[in-house]
């Protein structure tokens, strides 16, 4: 199943993608709503949920706003250093442990939104990520059942601005202002994609220039190894996202640097899931 | 005024507790019910929700336990190295900016609440800290009116399973495991306290022993710097959380090393604010 959130004449909206694109859904005004992907997540109610929605009205996709698939994580799990290439552009070794940072909700725009470069700033980088949804609650997952708490995937840019990144040795301030994060445009559940989605090619193009090309196979700790280290002392909960990592290319590691700048167009294709599109604004 | 989150029979509630620490308050059942102090702190209604409080009944200490003040903010923003003394006994520099990783509100326990050993590390720490909520939102807030977006304080043990937390270079998995940080017993509105907490005695106790014992004029970065500095970027919002950082003597930093084990009870007290004691229990 491919969800696409949305907003038209200012309500919320949910619908379905059937194989030709097309889209099918129902908006909050309506009496079978089902409610929003955090919600349906939530109560492990997405194949309900689908059927209520393809019994909605035809939506045309001129008359939407794609929406957030998620607004309300409880929590936001970003993983660094996950390909073992961009561990090395970085100039840091590749962990034996993932490493883990936080971003929160409030920070992300939807599919087609506007990236915000900071005025204090002129490092704002890309990084194209695919990112995990959780559907089923655990502590202590083991690796060979992880991927059933996986309710399915989406793609994030985890737009990073890199001089506050690296002012300290942790690097929530500059991962985390505001309007810096995409995430979109759909959410495909894990029945539809590879196992673990491996083996799907992931695309970063800024203004049509290829920057990231690289595929999910060379993930260090693939998506069931995540889902099982990132649990062992917390307890992961339906509705939570973890964002598997950037490939190499990212802006701050070429020579010259090159970085976003209000004008740029940012796009991130991952095959199977889709294409997330942002423009970058000023302040 | 001095608020005291609680439950009895189940239910939850709030009150008041005056000069000679006498509760009166309101539970989740009684028309008058203010809604929790998310909820008040987020429509700015202390003052009127002390007022309703007060005209509650008397609260007994003996009939309730002491709940968490806050259990859904937005962001839980935690300052690492803020104390010259324990950057340098973590053999870590005293940082221009400040370090900043973050917590989820699930992992806390309160006031009386049992923090968990967990099975896998023997490694959990203790860290004694004041934690200023903010009351008004704000992005890129000048130091000069920085203290008015903080409504209040509470004190803050940021638990924290060293092992796991030094793993790799970002420290979120170690500070997150389930029930291994606790928070309360109350939230002081600003008003009491000297302008940003400023030299209050902060101290740790575990099993009795005084393990940490310092004056929050020690900070390195004082409150109105930190809230001036986490909003570079990203905007506060009304009941998020700043932890703003732990003295000396933490006990992975003693030799030989000292670590929390079932059956310890550590306490922290903070002078004008209370006492925070919660005892350990293996998972």
């Amino acid at each position: 199943m491919r969800f696409v959130a949305f907003t038209r004449n200012g309500k919320r909206g949910l619908a379905i993608e059937d194989a030709d694109g097309a889209l099918r859904g129902l908006t909050e005004d309506d009496v079978a709503w089902p409610g929003d992907l955090d919600d349906i997540v939530r109560r492990d109610g997405l194949a309900e949920a689908a059927d209520v929605l393809k019994s909605g009205g035809a939506i045309n996709r001129s008359d939407i706003n794609v929406a957030l698939p998620f607004r309300r994580a409880g929590k936001v799990l970003c993983v660094g250093l996950n390909y073992a290439d961009h561990a090395a552009e970085s100039n840091m070794e590749a962990p034996s442990f993932p490493t883990v940072f936080v971003r929160f909700n409030a920070n992300f725009v939807p599919h087609g939104g506007s990236l915000v470069k900071p005025d204090v700033s002129d490092d704002f980088d890309y990084e194209g990520e695919v990112v995990a949804v959780i559907g089923k609650a655990g502590r202590a997952i083991a690796r060979e059942n992880a991927l059933d708490h996986v309710a399915g995937y989406s793609i994030f840019n985890d737009g990073s601005i890199r001089d506050f990144q690296l002012r300290t040795n942790q690097w929530t301030i500059g991962k985390n202002f505001d309007n810096t994060g995409a995430l979109g445009p759909c959410f495909v559940t894990a029945d539809e994609l590879p196992a673990g989605v491996a083996g799907l090619r992931l695309t970063t193009r800024l203004n049509g220039e290829v920057m990231q090309d690289a595929t999910t196979d060379d993930l260090i700790f693939p998506v069931a190894d995540l889902v099982s280290h990132l649990s062992v002392g917390m307890t992961l909960e339906p509705g939570d996202l973890i964002a598997t990592g950037t490939p190499s290319g990212v802006g701050a590691a070429r020579d010259p640097q090159v970085f976003m700048k209000p004008g740029d167009v940012c796009e991130i294709e991952v095959e199977q899931i889709g294409r997330l599109r942002n423009q970058v604004v000023a302040a």
